[in-house]
């Protein structure tokens, strides 16, 4: 993986929440679809950049949390881009191996919650 | 706009945060940007379903804020689907008019933080 080049005014601009978070939603390269959405402490986007891959950090667990590390379903990160409040980031990847849900799906998103009716 | 079908049931698994509230990524069904991230509170969900646009919670004015209601640019849901973790929505969606962001850009994501070096 290529390590990625950062505008640092920008990285120094982002706006982390109370616990010192950031969501990041991640979309695919290839197919654009919506993979999953997760958060990036300040130490876990310094990992992303130079690792040119996603490191996250699992509240669950309060670690950095590299994505794909034991499964190899890595993603490999091609564009950062942050939103107009600086508060949000959308993280373009190739998802390497099955996917990107531990559930084996492709995406998080594989559930249908409501839907236009067929007419 | 046509109000959408829901699955109740998947509707009653949502989990909100300490706050009542749950983000949505909210996606274009068109040309499948990222348009924008905003927060949805069950109040908003319900309105979102019967309106067939989306209704979100402003947690700056703490009230609904139907996007669009003064701008005309309305999002016009397609479909929404939740994640694994029941945690997170994805709002596919007719954006109308010029486009999410309240700068004039179509997507909110219109600036880069970090990308791959050129070779």
């Amino acid at each position: 993986m290529n390590p990625l080049v950062a505008i640092d005014a920008l990285v120094g601009e982002l706006r982390y929440d109370d616990r010192g978070l950031i969501p990041a939603v991640v979309q695919s390269a290839d197919d654009h679809s919506v993979l999953m959405v997760a958060w990036i402490s300040a130490a876990s986007l310094e990992a992303t950049i130079a690792q040119g891959r996603t490191v996250f950090w699992s509240r669950s667990r309060q670690e950095l949390w590299a994505k794909g590390a034991t499964s190899g379903d890595v993603q490999e990160v091609v564009e950062i881009l942050v939103d107009c409040d600086a508060d949000t980031l959308l993280i373009k990847v190739h998802q390497h191996g099955g996917g990107a849900c531990h559930t084996g799906s492709w995406s998080c998103f594989d559930r249908s919650l409501a839907e236009v009716e067929s007419q």
